[in-house]
């Protein structure tokens, strides 16, 4: 038996949640007040009439995090419990954590944070970059160690964030570079800097069942309805919103039916992979975040959601097993296929798309790329750079380089940190297994012929 | 061992699909645009502000189709995953294909077509239809089969749309008589053709288990709770859709109940058949659309939900059966209980409530039935007839005749067409199994005495 | 083997409701009509504004108590069935009944009862209440012994809601006390008075598997989700909406995060248990109920909801088994953890804020608490009190008292009319078990040693 895992590493998670919890209250005791009350009638109407407009797009991305992206994890049938738990925490920890530093970064302007809906939406999205880049190494983390990856992420997101959107100027009205691309290669990072050179034998309980594919279907399906609220919910209210719910919903659904079709096309018996349909099917919505919103025609929605297919499909097909067997590339979801590849895809899409639109109506460039700029687009994603169409284009380039490069090595960095001794990695032998740190029988699920490797496992499991 | 089937239909739905797609981006490249951006800031607010008042119902929508409808027919324990994604499979490829036909349409009249979400809704009740068609076939049918409704269907179902609401003004907003009589009767036919006139034996995949039965009532219940949203996303703004949407929850709470009281009543045990419950919550959903924003007091929307659930569970009991051994005819969902009797039944609602209303109120009766014409109503359902109340009434009965005629006859065609030697048919052993067609171990889920059986089946399945 | 159970009780409960369902339209007929169809277009537009601000957030509601519930419900594994379709149709039946209440009550002032959503809204508040205490015996009781429940609670929610809000002027805009501590001390003592002094040994179906904690906390995420949407649907339109969304949205927040470290911490393995995490993540959301629409600090929300999540954890592993050792008391889901505590404290805090309210700004006391006095607000909770800050204050623990003290008692009246001959008791074997009251084979889901006393048991469901 291997040597036990340092003492009690399940006692650090709860206990430095609970610190941060504590410190959570201080800041917000300190620095964080709602909005004055309006005093007048007109003014509540306004409020009222704003909410009612964002309410409803803020409600479909919370059941698209909590209840969508974490039942596509649940394919690993005796890690589904966890893929779900561990999501639902991650995303709390990471928004209010996201909350401390937005606040901390405001504080250096004026000395109060105002706490509204759209405050609430931003640190949402950076905690999405964190539930995105953990798929890499699902399964083979400690708690411990996902919290150290939101704890990193989440600023490296904000300081990325800034120089593309803010310095860079680049249009990106549904994080497609901004969160996508740069949660992916974060995540890649971490995962190649943890799992270093070894490459990894398929494990025993890594192949999904019938069960576990059908509730991560169901998770692939509310993410598929609903990512159209998630890429316009911070467009400009009019039909800069309309048109980006237009060319989501397009590109989803050109996605859906190229997948069936590369999928088919490339396996030998024909038979359509669950895996490629769980992901392949959102590839469109993912790339058509850096355009969206463009005044482009419905068409180029549909190209683009139908290459981000093939490529979200050849990349499963080819290129991670290859970079698997290459670079001992780890990368559980294929978070690489989903959100990667269709992420450049999309960036690329907007530099074409910038040039194109300059060429058509040279001299009204600005008004028609986005007729309008929203308060609210201007604080996050879209803001309008005041470039010329060329080097606007270049930006969109620059941007996209950034956010790879920036992330890739910041994502090293993270990993190499989650190797430090004093954070338990887990024994292979232990992975994927919900009764590690959930009181659950496991033993309904698999018995038979493992059941002594089970007791064994569970006898480790006590020290770890 | 039979025969084997014609090789590599497999080959054929994503050959098939990609040309497709290739057309769609070709057509769309063409001839579809978006409405030009708007000029003034006044314009923007209406936009978005019609926007906000459609967008959450038709996002309530899709998740009814998606996955509401998908998870109702995962009751098939092994045929589950399949049902889930052919029934989102099916409903990305109509509407692909309805905007399309409404696209060359609608060409004959200006040269270009602005998409927005109002296109959008048309062309996915366009493809409910196909959705629900398909349910008396499922399971026993190959995707390709599967395709070739989905074209024939949604023509007919626009050729019959204009008939019934251009043509004759049958008032019908919810769509209880274009879309919930005309799939179904369109569904039995295309049954009844395929399979001709052997009575197939019990399969033994057909039986649910208590965890499909529990998935397949989740189905239901978001069915159930989503529908009003489907009733009224077409009705003018303001009281009608009010009335729709509390007629839909009166007659859909009224069907809940009534289900257990004739289902009870009707079993020698007094226990609860599932499949009624799953099907009979939402019998009076169905019935409601013909009336549902008509100016009848709470207790019609009531008692129709009453009815139309007696009729549903009714029909489970004695019609499906008598049926079966009649006329051999097959339907796997009870589709003709669920949308065929309700829907009927649903149709005479309205003939009465137009007759009544213009007793009640006469001289006053257009403004009483439809107190505001908007134009989305218009465009779609729920165009007023200019004719006195017994002309309307008789359009109405006019408009349930033709649904029921036309469908069974386009039915009945497309039925024939899918026996087509290319077209390959599912040896009936073969029937209800996922690992047909998608690469899933379906062994975990039946272990032990059919293993030989299983391996069998697998071994012919290679060759399909 | 026992004395058999009274004959066909099974009929009791169709024919119980059939005749219900006739009452109902009789009474719809007679009293019940929509309002009049608004004549001038400003109206129209003014109908259509309200609706949609109040229809998406009754939407969430209705999701959260079909579906939601429903799966948070299905943790018994051999149960699940029965509690997501016995939540259902309790929920349908009790909204009937309390808007046949609420109709009656209204019919002693004016001739006729307008229907619309907001009605709606509050006779599914009172539905709610039966759906929460019914936790406390869930499994052990007949729909006979549920429906008996449903008759009794919702007219006594109605004399305490209108008690602790129209007469004591209690605020309560999210139904902390009139809802959570009234139907969690309800359904104790029904629990108490139907069991008595007997306590019961653990039953070997009532241990969930990985499968249904997984579904339940599926449950628990859709409630997390929508809880906003429930807290904030009555408030007055504008700020006070806003805040009681962010309130709700951050209470709940640390209510996930605060449960994860109460629960690791309190088991010597650091495990956490599935059962924590499946309340505690609401219990913020209980308790903020009673204060989200009142202008405290963000920090206060944080601290209520960690508060809340520690006194939940704390109640499932001290309490409960305490009060199951000393008094017999039965709770099967938890609620005193969940909706007893979490509303104790919530009621509390509720009269700190209004003490520290009138401190910081005394003298513009009523403009703080609550900026505007909507009609929604005045008819349902929320109404307020024209007392001093100090009155204020009596009157919300004078509210709390009679919440507990009146809902005790009528708990108890009610257990023991459930303890009526006539009233079927499910004997012990017999309980937790979908296949007593559905048409559902459970062999598969319990293969092996237990089969014969499955038989026996069947044997003696017929005689149920």
């Amino acid at each position: 038996m291997a040597a036990p895992p340092p003492a009690r590493p399940r006692r650090l998670v709860p206990l430095f949640l609970g610190l941060f919890q504590g410190a959570l209250l201080l800041f917000f005791a300190l620095f964080v007040t709602y909005d004055k009350v309006s005093a007048q009638a007109e003014d509540a109407n306004l409020v009222a009439n704003q909410l009612y407009g964002i309410f409803p797009l803020f409600q479909d991305i919370q059941v698209m995090l909590v209840v969508g992206l974490g039942l596509l994890l649940t394919f690993l049938p005796h890690y589904g419990f966890s893929a779900l738990t561990h999501n639902f925490l991650l995303l709390n920890f990471s928004t209010q954590w996201a909350l401390v530093l937005q606040g901390l970064l405001h504080h250096f302007h004026r000395s109060e944070i105002h706490l509204d809906l759209h405050n609430l939406l931003t640190a949402e999205f950076a905690a999405v970059t964190v539930l995105i880049s953990v798929g890499a190494v699902l399964g083979r983390t400690s708690p411990c160690q996902l919290l150290v990856v939101a704890i990193c992420e989440v600023p490296i997101y904000f300081a990325s964030e800034w120089v593309i959107i803010t310095h860079l100027g680049v249009l990106d009205v549904g994080g497609t570079i901004t969160i996508h691309v740069f949660s992916c290669y974060f995540g890649l990072g971490v995962s190649k800097a943890l799992f270093g050179a070894v490459r990894r034998p398929a494990h025993p309980k890594e192949t999904p069942t019938p069960r576990s594919d059908l509730l991560s279907v169901v998770g692939t399906l509310i993410l598929w309805v609903f990512w159209p609220s998630f890429v316009a919910v911070l467009c400009e209210p009019g039909d800069a919103q309309h048109r980006a719910i237009l060319n989501t919903f397009l590109a989803m659904s050109a996605s859906a039916m190229t997948t069936v079709v590369a999928s088919s096309l490339l396996e030998s018996d024909g038979k359509l992979s669950p895996g490629h349909l769980q992901n392949g099917s959102l590839a469109g919505g993912v790339a058509i975040g850096a355009v969206a919103n463009m005044a482009m025609p419905p068409v180029a929605a549909l190209a683009l959601g139908s290459l981000s297919a093939v490529a979200c499909v050849l990349g499963f097909r080819f290129l991670t097993p290859l970079l698997a067997r290459k670079f001992a590339l780890q990368d559980q979801c294929g978070i690489h296929n989903l959100h990667g590849l269709p992420g450049i895809l999309g960036a690329v899409a907007s530099v074409v798309a910038v040039l194109v639109a300059s060429e058509d109506t040279s001299g009204s460039h600005s008004s028609q790329v986005s007729p309008a700029r929203g308060n609210a687009t201007e604080a996050a994603w879209g803001q309008q750079g005041d470039h010329g169409a060329g080097g606007q284009a270049l930006c969109q380039a620059a941007g996209l380089a950034v956010a790879i490069g920036g992330s890739l090595l910041a994502g090293l960095l993270t990993g190499a940190v989650l190797r430090l001794p004093c954070l338990a990695r887990l024994p292979e032998r232990l992975c994927f297994d919900d009764s590690l740190y959930f009181k659950i029988q496991d033993d309904a699920e698999s018995p038979g012929p493992d059941g002594a490797a089970e007791e064994g496992a569970l006898a480790l499991k006590e020290q770890v």
